[in-house]
């Protein structure tokens, strides 16, 4: 009886693959309700699954749709994903490096929900790139240009997103769990050889402690040996935004700043390049150091820009119809010191209510607002120095400026 | 946000009264979803909650529907309530016996679901007995004759028909927080001064550890004591079904004997005595010996099977038409040795199958069928010996005598 496996779940039983398959497909079919789901949700959330049931999930999504192969066409593929923080453009700097570095990328990305930004919403921010390429589209746009950035297609893991729907509206998302078999079921669905998994810890990310991140890292790994697919992780910080800009066209612009070849001191471009040669090490099979050069050579020559330009064509995106707001605030130090902290939860908030991000699935997203630092971490500051630009077209009360720098 | 107040919970976090109420309120009141709502009793169910976090529930329970008043009707309103078992007829039993005994008793009573018989459903095997009286039959009734067992009025904590009825069917009964908030608000609303809780602990009730029970105990009596209500407890074994019958026509003939003076040695006969004379303790202010006189003379007196058929004859029954099925099936003994072991559970499954009780809310119940019992616990038995008999209109898979009896 379906109330009996929430039963033994409340209890902290072990489900069986049985009975988890029973589960999430009867959900599927309509026939057990949301209310049940939610609950077994949350029995999950609290009681934590062991490693066998995260494996009999992972399959359970993997098989409830279409499994792409990119065989013939990609000898290895490597996928990125990152679990998602505030002002996080990495997918739009990296994927063109490795591209040009001649590893093929196809990346599915997602939209942003809650604080926390998505590849697909930023790349709509340039007029008429198109986010909805069908199978077929994709196997063209990569024997052509060796370069894939679009949505997830319908097929793709249908179970992950009527459960990551109805997790994201029950306060059901902060599993590790749920995250591991959502992350890896997609990945694998998609048709990764390896994955290389950007996980974030930090009050502006869905985990907060180390402890947490290392041991969604270990249980990705484990799904990933039982595909036999090479998962390496990354543990970045999302205490503080990265890099400059938090806003989709916005973002759009410093992924661009950096692929055009400029060197910045900050932690996005550092993590680009961890990801990039990481990559690139993986997809060729060559040392670090060697892709690192590779990286480097490609960004200092310019053919990861023009990697780049040449996705947003093959898509339909015109890159010089990029619009950013030209209503401007400036928030200013209000007393001299240095600046210890900036908050990456606040100023997720903060693009929330410009219209960067949306609050429900349902909501429009302004692309052209946002929030340019103008100050990094260190940087000393005196009182009327502009810290940060606000990009805005409807008003909003600005948080006071001590939740969101920390002056000492 | 809503979402906020659910991952408190799921967290372990101590939720507030202004955030119970606005939860439970918004979910009445439809703007928050089952699926949110159940989520949110599934993390109550693993995390628990605070005393603080039960009264505020409880409140929230009560100020969702009328409470009653038997002020200038009732000077002292002794309440009783069973948290469910196999074979539980004790209401039918002590309700008249503490009504002739000049003690008012107006009971509101509940349906079965599940393996756990509702007083309700066994009253209704009675021909005419109407169970829906209004607030103004209820009071015309108690003026009259003192005595009035009916179903629960619809204005009566509507919160708790809408709460429990979703918790039935996502796995979130097994609660101590909800079960007392539950069970306090019905009582005290429904105008109790005084209150008996009989609480049951076995493999056929609810709570399965004297732990449990004396913590569901201790939460009831804190709620009375907000609320200047007398509560009392009494732990009662549910490993053994009650009495000797389980099903509805059978249990109202089993309560009946005992109405009519027999003396019976089993743990139906001495749970009734005692709840009974507690009950008239509590209501007159008496010591527990002198109510127990009165309960004897009573008994011995026939003054509770008359006030019996005083209340049927009032609500609107014809006893003489208590419909017992005539196919008889039965158990027997298939070895010599002394009985050790009667299951509840076992045979709540047994009372179900054969349509003595419900699986779901909408299931229509059968109350000719049942099971009555031949042998007790230490019983000496030969192989051969009827031990049960089962009354029966479908046919059914009888199941292996050895999950019912423990004959060593």
């Amino acid at each position: 009886m379906i109330v009996d496996i929430i039963n033994k779940k409340r209890l902290g039983e072990e489900l069986t693959y049985n009975e988890i398959d029973k589960f999430f497909n009867a959900y599927l079919d309509g026939n057990i309700k949301d209310y049940q789901m939610s609950a077994l949700l949350m029995a999950i959330c609290i009681n934590g699954m062991t490693d066998e049931e995260v494996f009999a999930l992972t399959k359970v999504f993997i098989d409830s749709g279409e499994v792409l192969d990119f065989d013939g066409i990609i000898d290895t593929m490597v996928d990125k994903h990152s679990t998602g923080g505030i002002g996080d453009k990495t997918t739009l700097v990296i994927a063109p490096i490795v591209a040009s570095c001649g590893v093929p990328v196809v990346k599915m990305s997602g939209r942003g929900l809650g604080y926390t930004g998505g590849t697909i919403d930023k790349l709509e921010s340039i007029k008429g790139y198109r986010t909805d390429l069908t199978d077929e589209e994709i196997i063209a746009q990569i024997k052509k240009i060796g370069i894939v950035v679009t949505g997830q297609t319908a097929d793709l893991v249908p179970m992950d997103k009527v459960i990551y729907a109805l997790r994201d509206v029950s306060g059901t998302v902060s599993s590790i769990p749920l995250i591991a078999s959502s992350i890896m079921s997609k990945k694998i669905a998609g048709g990764a050889d390896k994955i290389l998994i950007d996980i974030k810890v930090g009050n502006g990310a869905l985990l907060t402690t180390m402890e947490e991140a290392e041991e969604l890292s270990r249980l990705m790994i484990e799904i990933g040996k039982i595909y036999q697919k090479e998962v390496k992780t990354i543990i970045s910080d999302m205490n503080t935004p990265l890099g400059y800009c938090i806003g989709n066209a916005l973002e759009v612009e410093e992924a661009m700043d950096i692929l055009r070849g400029k060197e910045i001191n900050n932690n996005l471009y550092d993590l680009c390049i961890e990801l990039s040669t990481t990559m690139v090490s993986m997809g060729k099979g060559i040392s670090k150091d060697e892709a690192l050069e590779e990286v480097k050579n490609s960004l200092n020559k310019g053919r990861a820009y023009q990697k780049f330009l040449e996705l947003v064509k093959a898509q339909g995106g015109n890159i010089e119809q990029l619009e950013v707001s030209d209503n401007i605030l400036t928030i200013k130090a209000d007393k001299n010191g240095t600046i210890n902290k900036i908050d990456a939860l606040e100023f997720g908030k903060l693009s929330v209510a410009l219209g960067a991000g949306r609050v429900e699935k349902k909501d429009k997203i302004d692309f052209s607002v946002g929030i340019r630092l103008t100050k990094s971490i260190g940087d000393k500051v005196k009182i009327g120095d502009v810290l940060a630009k606000i990009y805005y077209h409807k008003k909003i009360d600005l948080p006071n400026i001590d939740t969101l720098f920390e002056i000492i």
